[in-house]
Protein backbone atom coordinates (compact mmCIF):
# COMPACT_ATOMS: atom_id res chain seq x y z
CA UNK A 1 0.00 0.00 0.00
CA UNK A 2 1.05 3.24 -1.05
CA UNK A 3 -0.13 6.12 0.85
CA UNK A 4 0.82 10.38 0.07
CA UNK A 5 0.30 13.34 1.95
CA UNK A 6 0.44 17.05 0.81
CA UNK A 7 -0.70 20.40 2.51
CA UNK A 8 -2.19 23.28 0.51
CA UNK A 9 -2.53 26.53 2.41
CA UNK A 10 -5.33 29.43 1.34
CA UNK A 11 -5.54 33.02 2.25
CA UNK A 12 -8.66 34.27 1.10
CA UNK A 13 -8.74 38.34 0.77
CA UNK A 14 -12.65 38.23 1.38
CA UNK A 15 -14.48 36.33 4.78
CA UNK A 16 -16.22 34.26 2.46
CA UNK A 17 -14.99 32.75 -0.22
CA UNK A 18 -15.08 29.40 -2.98
CA UNK A 19 -11.62 28.45 -4.26
CA UNK A 20 -11.75 25.75 -6.79
CA UNK A 21 -9.62 23.36 -5.89
CA UNK A 22 -9.58 20.86 -8.75
CA UNK A 23 -6.69 21.24 -10.39
CA UNK A 24 -4.48 21.18 -6.93
CA UNK A 25 -5.86 17.74 -6.13
CA UNK A 26 -5.38 16.38 -9.61
CA UNK A 27 -1.54 17.21 -9.59
CA UNK A 28 -1.55 15.80 -5.83
CA UNK A 29 -2.83 12.34 -7.50
CA UNK A 30 0.18 12.52 -10.20
CA UNK A 31 2.86 12.93 -7.74
CA UNK A 32 1.24 10.03 -5.46
CA UNK A 33 1.76 7.20 -8.41
CA UNK A 34 -1.68 5.36 -7.07
CA UNK A 35 -3.29 4.09 -9.54
CA UNK A 36 -6.60 2.54 -7.63
CA UNK A 37 -7.46 4.16 -4.11
CA UNK A 38 -9.07 7.04 -2.54
CA UNK A 39 -7.96 10.09 -2.06
CA UNK A 40 -9.44 12.25 1.17
CA UNK A 41 -9.08 16.17 1.59
CA UNK A 42 -10.42 17.79 4.27
CA UNK A 43 -10.34 21.66 5.71
CA UNK A 44 -7.46 21.19 8.97
CA UNK A 45 -9.73 24.32 10.26
CA UNK A 46 -13.02 24.35 11.82
CA UNK A 47 -14.37 27.23 9.54
CA UNK A 48 -13.97 26.07 6.28
CA UNK A 49 -15.41 23.18 4.25
CA UNK A 50 -14.30 20.94 1.44
CA UNK A 51 -16.80 20.14 -0.87
CA UNK A 52 -17.88 18.74 -4.25
CA UNK A 53 -20.31 21.17 -6.30
CA UNK A 54 -20.74 22.60 -9.92
CA UNK A 55 -18.01 25.56 -11.03
CA UNK A 56 -20.42 28.16 -11.99
CA UNK A 57 -20.74 31.42 -10.10
CA UNK A 58 -24.39 31.97 -10.04
CA UNK A 59 -24.59 28.81 -8.24
CA UNK A 60 -21.38 30.08 -5.85
CA UNK A 61 -23.94 33.12 -5.30
CA UNK A 62 -26.53 31.50 -4.23
CA UNK A 63 -24.60 29.27 -2.01
CA UNK A 64 -23.44 32.46 -0.34
CA UNK A 65 -26.77 34.19 0.49
CA UNK A 66 -28.51 31.02 1.17
CA UNK A 67 -26.01 30.46 4.10
CA UNK A 68 -26.06 33.93 5.40
CA UNK A 69 -30.08 33.32 5.31
CA UNK A 70 -29.48 29.87 7.41
CA UNK A 71 -26.66 30.55 9.77
CA UNK A 72 -26.58 34.92 9.46
CA UNK A 73 -22.88 36.21 10.47
CA UNK A 74 -24.67 38.90 12.15
CA UNK A 75 -25.58 40.15 14.81
CA UNK A 76 -22.81 38.42 16.11
CA UNK A 77 -24.66 39.01 20.54
CA UNK A 78 -26.61 36.07 18.81
CA UNK A 79 -24.53 33.16 19.62
CA UNK A 80 -22.97 32.13 22.28
CA UNK A 81 -19.28 31.37 21.17
CA UNK A 82 -18.99 35.26 19.87
CA UNK A 83 -17.53 36.17 23.55
CA UNK A 84 -13.64 36.90 22.12
CA UNK A 85 -14.80 36.05 18.20
CA UNK A 86 -17.43 36.74 15.82
CA UNK A 87 -17.13 33.26 14.12
CA UNK A 88 -19.85 31.62 15.38
CA UNK A 89 -21.63 31.32 12.19
CA UNK A 90 -18.71 29.68 10.57
CA UNK A 91 -18.73 27.46 12.49
CA UNK A 92 -22.00 26.52 11.71
CA UNK A 93 -22.25 27.16 7.84
CA UNK A 94 -19.24 24.63 7.81
CA UNK A 95 -21.40 21.59 8.93
CA UNK A 96 -23.73 22.17 6.28
CA UNK A 97 -21.01 21.98 3.76
CA UNK A 98 -19.01 19.48 5.11
CA UNK A 99 -15.77 19.09 6.45
CA UNK A 100 -14.11 16.89 3.62
CA UNK A 101 -14.54 14.43 0.44
CA UNK A 102 -12.98 10.93 -0.41
CA UNK A 103 -13.01 10.81 -3.94
CA UNK A 104 -12.00 7.43 -5.80
CA UNK A 105 -9.08 7.03 -7.46
CA UNK A 106 -9.09 4.80 -10.51
CA UNK A 107 -6.44 4.76 -13.67
CA UNK A 108 -4.28 6.62 -11.40
CA UNK A 109 -6.99 9.58 -11.83
CA UNK A 110 -9.99 11.18 -9.77
CA UNK A 111 -13.27 8.89 -10.47
CA UNK A 112 -15.51 12.00 -11.31
CA UNK A 113 -18.54 12.24 -12.92
CA UNK A 114 -19.14 15.10 -15.69
CA UNK A 115 -19.66 17.90 -13.47
CA UNK A 116 -17.73 17.35 -10.32
CA UNK A 117 -15.21 19.96 -9.32
CA UNK A 118 -13.75 19.68 -5.68
CA UNK A 119 -14.22 23.37 -3.92
CA UNK A 120 -12.84 25.46 -0.69
CA UNK A 121 -15.47 27.05 1.24
CA UNK A 122 -13.56 29.80 3.89
CA UNK A 123 -16.15 31.08 5.81
CA UNK A 124 -13.55 33.19 8.04
CA UNK A 125 -10.93 33.66 6.23
CA UNK A 126 -8.09 36.91 5.34
CA UNK A 127 -5.45 34.92 7.21
CA UNK A 128 -3.53 31.45 5.88
CA UNK A 129 -5.34 28.38 6.51
CA UNK A 130 -4.54 25.12 5.57
CA UNK A 131 -6.40 21.83 3.58
CA UNK A 132 -4.57 18.16 3.71
CA UNK A 133 -4.44 15.89 1.35
CA UNK A 134 -4.37 12.10 1.65
CA UNK A 135 -4.02 9.57 -0.59
CA UNK A 136 -3.59 5.63 -0.14
CA UNK A 137 -4.04 3.33 -2.47
CA UNK A 138 -1.64 1.05 -4.87
CA UNK B 1 -4.24 -4.67 -1.69
CA UNK B 2 -7.96 -5.10 -3.70
CA UNK B 3 -9.73 -2.65 -5.67
CA UNK B 4 -13.39 -3.01 -6.79
CA UNK B 5 -14.96 0.02 -8.71
CA UNK B 6 -19.09 -0.64 -9.94
CA UNK B 7 -21.20 1.89 -11.04
CA UNK B 8 -25.33 2.16 -10.99
CA UNK B 9 -27.88 3.57 -13.26
CA UNK B 10 -30.67 5.58 -11.92
CA UNK B 11 -33.29 7.14 -13.68
CA UNK B 12 -36.01 8.30 -11.82
CA UNK B 13 -39.43 9.29 -12.69
CA UNK B 14 -39.99 12.28 -10.41
CA UNK B 15 -38.38 14.98 -9.81
CA UNK B 16 -37.29 14.54 -6.22
CA UNK B 17 -37.18 10.64 -5.13
CA UNK B 18 -35.19 8.60 -2.63
CA UNK B 19 -34.19 4.69 -3.59
CA UNK B 20 -32.72 2.38 -1.45
CA UNK B 21 -29.00 0.94 -2.63
CA UNK B 22 -28.31 -1.26 0.22
CA UNK B 23 -29.15 -5.04 -1.69
CA UNK B 24 -27.63 -3.01 -4.56
CA UNK B 25 -23.93 -2.43 -2.34
CA UNK B 26 -24.05 -5.57 -0.67
CA UNK B 27 -23.84 -6.83 -3.61
CA UNK B 28 -21.17 -5.27 -4.88
CA UNK B 29 -19.31 -5.92 -2.23
CA UNK B 30 -20.14 -9.72 -2.21
CA UNK B 31 -18.47 -8.74 -5.94
CA UNK B 32 -15.31 -7.70 -4.80
CA UNK B 33 -14.17 -10.48 -2.50
CA UNK B 34 -13.21 -7.72 0.25
CA UNK B 35 -13.25 -8.84 3.83
CA UNK B 36 -11.71 -5.63 5.42
CA UNK B 37 -11.75 -2.36 3.93
CA UNK B 38 -13.71 0.52 3.23
CA UNK B 39 -16.88 0.99 0.78
CA UNK B 40 -17.02 4.94 -0.48
CA UNK B 41 -20.42 5.04 -2.53
CA UNK B 42 -20.96 8.87 -4.06
CA UNK B 43 -23.37 10.89 -6.28
CA UNK B 44 -21.31 11.01 -9.48
CA UNK B 45 -23.77 13.95 -10.14
CA UNK B 46 -23.95 17.24 -8.45
CA UNK B 47 -27.81 17.54 -7.80
CA UNK B 48 -27.89 14.08 -5.81
CA UNK B 49 -26.72 12.57 -2.85
CA UNK B 50 -25.86 8.91 -1.34
CA UNK B 51 -26.68 9.14 2.46
CA UNK B 52 -27.35 6.57 5.37
CA UNK B 53 -30.73 7.02 7.27
CA UNK B 54 -33.60 5.08 8.01
CA UNK B 55 -35.80 3.03 5.55
CA UNK B 56 -39.30 4.38 6.32
CA UNK B 57 -41.77 6.40 4.06
CA UNK B 58 -43.01 8.83 6.49
CA UNK B 59 -39.80 9.97 7.21
CA UNK B 60 -38.85 10.02 3.63
CA UNK B 61 -41.95 12.48 3.43
CA UNK B 62 -40.43 14.29 6.32
CA UNK B 63 -37.28 14.70 4.22
CA UNK B 64 -38.99 16.06 1.27
CA UNK B 65 -41.38 19.21 3.14
CA UNK B 66 -37.91 19.62 5.08
CA UNK B 67 -35.97 19.91 2.17
CA UNK B 68 -38.35 22.26 0.35
CA UNK B 69 -38.78 24.02 3.35
CA UNK B 70 -35.03 25.07 3.68
CA UNK B 71 -34.29 25.36 -0.04
CA UNK B 72 -37.69 26.09 -2.12
CA UNK B 73 -37.16 24.98 -6.00
CA UNK B 74 -39.73 27.56 -6.71
CA UNK B 75 -39.46 30.68 -7.77
CA UNK B 76 -37.01 29.84 -9.70
CA UNK B 77 -35.90 33.23 -10.19
CA UNK B 78 -34.43 33.91 -6.68
CA UNK B 79 -31.47 31.52 -7.68
CA UNK B 80 -28.44 33.54 -9.44
CA UNK B 81 -27.74 29.93 -11.03
CA UNK B 82 -31.44 29.53 -12.66
CA UNK B 83 -30.51 30.95 -16.13
CA UNK B 84 -30.42 28.57 -18.25
CA UNK B 85 -31.88 25.80 -15.70
CA UNK B 86 -34.04 25.33 -12.97
CA UNK B 87 -32.33 23.34 -10.35
CA UNK B 88 -30.18 25.54 -7.99
CA UNK B 89 -32.23 24.25 -5.27
CA UNK B 90 -31.38 20.70 -5.72
CA UNK B 91 -27.09 21.76 -5.63
CA UNK B 92 -28.62 23.21 -2.21
CA UNK B 93 -30.56 20.28 -0.90
CA UNK B 94 -27.45 18.01 -2.21
CA UNK B 95 -25.01 19.76 0.40
CA UNK B 96 -27.72 18.93 3.68
CA UNK B 97 -28.25 15.68 2.74
CA UNK B 98 -24.17 14.94 1.72
CA UNK B 99 -22.75 14.01 -1.58
CA UNK B 100 -20.74 10.40 -0.63
CA UNK B 101 -20.76 8.01 2.80
CA UNK B 102 -17.88 5.78 3.53
CA UNK B 103 -18.97 2.44 5.25
CA UNK B 104 -16.50 -0.26 7.14
CA UNK B 105 -15.98 -3.82 5.54
CA UNK B 106 -15.85 -6.12 8.18
CA UNK B 107 -15.83 -9.87 7.40
CA UNK B 108 -17.23 -9.43 3.95
CA UNK B 109 -20.02 -7.54 4.93
CA UNK B 110 -20.85 -3.55 5.19
CA UNK B 111 -20.43 -2.74 9.33
CA UNK B 112 -24.02 -1.12 10.14
CA UNK B 113 -25.84 -0.93 12.88
CA UNK B 114 -29.29 -2.06 12.94
CA UNK B 115 -31.12 0.40 11.21
CA UNK B 116 -28.27 1.76 8.88
CA UNK B 117 -29.77 2.21 4.78
CA UNK B 118 -28.12 3.62 2.39
CA UNK B 119 -30.39 5.66 -0.13
CA UNK B 120 -29.86 7.86 -3.13
CA UNK B 121 -31.37 10.76 -3.11
CA UNK B 122 -32.67 12.71 -6.59
CA UNK B 123 -33.38 16.13 -6.81
CA UNK B 124 -33.39 16.51 -10.17
CA UNK B 125 -34.22 13.50 -11.94
CA UNK B 126 -36.06 12.22 -14.91
CA UNK B 127 -33.34 11.36 -15.95
CA UNK B 128 -30.00 8.75 -16.18
CA UNK B 129 -27.93 9.60 -13.67
CA UNK B 130 -25.13 7.49 -11.80
CA UNK B 131 -23.57 6.66 -8.72
CA UNK B 132 -20.25 5.12 -7.54
CA UNK B 133 -19.06 2.15 -5.55
CA UNK B 134 -15.47 2.05 -4.96
CA UNK B 135 -13.91 -0.65 -2.44
CA UNK B 136 -10.95 -0.90 -1.17
CA UNK B 137 -9.55 -3.59 1.28
CA UNK B 138 -8.12 -6.99 1.26
CA UNK C 1 -2.65 -3.97 4.70
CA UNK C 2 -4.34 -4.09 8.12
CA UNK C 3 -7.48 -3.02 9.52
CA UNK C 4 -8.60 -2.74 13.06
CA UNK C 5 -11.85 -2.42 14.37
CA UNK C 6 -13.58 -0.86 17.91
CA UNK C 7 -17.23 -0.23 18.68
CA UNK C 8 -17.92 2.90 21.49
CA UNK C 9 -20.72 2.55 24.00
CA UNK C 10 -22.76 6.07 24.69
CA UNK C 11 -25.32 6.59 26.45
CA UNK C 12 -26.06 10.20 26.92
CA UNK C 13 -28.66 11.32 29.95
CA UNK C 14 -29.65 13.96 28.00
CA UNK C 15 -32.49 13.23 24.68
CA UNK C 16 -29.25 15.80 22.98
CA UNK C 17 -25.72 16.15 23.84
CA UNK C 18 -22.37 16.24 22.38
CA UNK C 19 -19.54 14.17 23.56
CA UNK C 20 -15.76 14.67 22.95
CA UNK C 21 -14.56 11.33 21.27
CA UNK C 22 -10.93 12.36 20.37
CA UNK C 23 -9.03 10.52 23.08
CA UNK C 24 -11.05 7.03 22.33
CA UNK C 25 -10.34 7.55 18.76
CA UNK C 26 -6.53 8.54 19.06
CA UNK C 27 -6.58 5.42 21.58
CA UNK C 28 -7.72 3.42 18.40
CA UNK C 29 -5.24 4.75 16.39
CA UNK C 30 -2.36 3.46 18.86
CA UNK C 31 -4.21 0.28 19.70
CA UNK C 32 -4.59 -0.53 15.80
CA UNK C 33 -0.21 -0.11 15.21
CA UNK C 34 -1.49 1.93 11.80
CA UNK C 35 1.06 4.46 10.86
CA UNK C 36 -0.33 5.58 7.50
CA UNK C 37 -4.26 5.13 6.24
CA UNK C 38 -7.13 6.56 6.59
CA UNK C 39 -9.57 6.39 10.30
CA UNK C 40 -13.51 5.92 9.97
CA UNK C 41 -15.67 6.92 13.18
CA UNK C 42 -19.42 6.85 12.06
CA UNK C 43 -22.02 6.60 14.09
CA UNK C 44 -24.12 2.97 14.11
CA UNK C 45 -27.72 4.86 14.68
CA UNK C 46 -29.62 7.02 12.42
CA UNK C 47 -30.65 9.16 14.98
CA UNK C 48 -26.91 10.37 15.71
CA UNK C 49 -23.72 12.59 14.22
CA UNK C 50 -20.01 12.36 14.41
CA UNK C 51 -18.78 15.57 13.26
CA UNK C 52 -15.37 17.35 13.58
CA UNK C 53 -15.33 20.92 14.80
CA UNK C 54 -14.50 22.90 18.14
CA UNK C 55 -14.42 21.90 21.58
CA UNK C 56 -15.90 25.13 22.92
CA UNK C 57 -18.89 25.30 25.33
CA UNK C 58 -20.71 28.07 24.03
CA UNK C 59 -20.74 27.23 20.15
CA UNK C 60 -21.84 23.78 21.45
CA UNK C 61 -25.00 25.61 23.06
CA UNK C 62 -24.90 27.38 19.51
CA UNK C 63 -25.65 24.14 17.46
CA UNK C 64 -28.25 23.02 19.76
CA UNK C 65 -30.22 26.48 19.42
CA UNK C 66 -29.45 26.63 15.64
CA UNK C 67 -30.21 22.17 14.96
CA UNK C 68 -33.88 23.09 17.38
CA UNK C 69 -34.40 26.37 14.59
CA UNK C 70 -34.05 24.30 11.33
CA UNK C 71 -35.56 20.97 12.65
CA UNK C 72 -37.38 21.55 15.76
CA UNK C 73 -38.53 18.29 18.31
CA UNK C 74 -42.02 19.83 18.91
CA UNK C 75 -44.85 19.48 17.94
CA UNK C 76 -44.36 15.68 17.67
CA UNK C 77 -47.30 15.61 15.28
CA UNK C 78 -45.54 17.75 12.63
CA UNK C 79 -43.50 14.76 11.36
CA UNK C 80 -45.30 11.73 9.08
CA UNK C 81 -42.54 9.72 10.93
CA UNK C 82 -43.63 10.74 14.43
CA UNK C 83 -46.79 7.76 14.38
CA UNK C 84 -44.97 5.28 17.06
CA UNK C 85 -42.07 7.25 17.65
CA UNK C 86 -41.16 11.09 18.54
CA UNK C 87 -37.80 11.77 17.03
CA UNK C 88 -38.44 12.70 13.17
CA UNK C 89 -36.24 15.76 14.33
CA UNK C 90 -33.33 13.50 15.61
CA UNK C 91 -33.22 12.12 11.87
CA UNK C 92 -33.52 15.18 10.38
CA UNK C 93 -30.41 16.91 12.89
CA UNK C 94 -28.38 14.33 11.96
CA UNK C 95 -28.15 15.28 8.23
CA UNK C 96 -26.95 18.49 9.31
CA UNK C 97 -24.42 17.43 11.31
CA UNK C 98 -23.42 14.49 9.16
CA UNK C 99 -22.61 10.54 9.80
CA UNK C 100 -19.04 9.92 9.35
CA UNK C 101 -15.55 11.80 9.58
CA UNK C 102 -12.59 9.92 7.67
CA UNK C 103 -9.70 11.03 9.62
CA UNK C 104 -5.90 10.76 7.64
CA UNK C 105 -3.57 9.10 9.83
CA UNK C 106 0.24 10.40 9.57
CA UNK C 107 3.28 8.83 11.85
CA UNK C 108 0.69 6.84 13.55
CA UNK C 109 -1.38 10.08 14.76
CA UNK C 110 -4.79 11.50 13.63
CA UNK C 111 -3.72 13.99 11.08
CA UNK C 112 -5.07 17.07 12.49
CA UNK C 113 -5.39 21.08 12.03
CA UNK C 114 -4.86 22.86 15.41
CA UNK C 115 -8.68 23.17 16.56
CA UNK C 116 -9.63 19.88 15.31
CA UNK C 117 -11.86 17.60 18.09
CA UNK C 118 -14.05 15.01 16.75
CA UNK C 119 -17.40 15.06 18.49
CA UNK C 120 -20.20 12.43 19.02
CA UNK C 121 -23.64 14.33 18.50
CA UNK C 122 -26.71 12.55 20.46
CA UNK C 123 -30.34 13.87 19.18
CA UNK C 124 -32.53 11.19 20.88
CA UNK C 125 -30.28 9.70 23.50
CA UNK C 126 -30.98 8.06 27.13
CA UNK C 127 -30.56 4.63 25.81
CA UNK C 128 -26.73 3.00 24.65
CA UNK C 129 -25.93 3.54 21.39
CA UNK C 130 -22.83 2.63 19.28
CA UNK C 131 -19.82 4.44 17.38
CA UNK C 132 -17.76 2.60 14.77
CA UNK C 133 -14.17 3.03 14.43
CA UNK C 134 -12.42 1.24 11.32
CA UNK C 135 -8.74 2.11 10.44
CA UNK C 136 -7.17 0.26 7.43
CA UNK C 137 -3.52 1.39 6.70
CA UNK C 138 0.07 0.06 7.20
Amino acid sequence: MKSFRKELTLNTPQRREFVNLTPRVEDAVRESGVREGLCLVNAMHITASVFINDNESGLHHDFEKWLEHLAPEKPYNQYAHNGFEDNADAHLKRQIMGREIVVAITNGRLDFGPWEQIFYGEFDGKRPKRVLIKIIGE
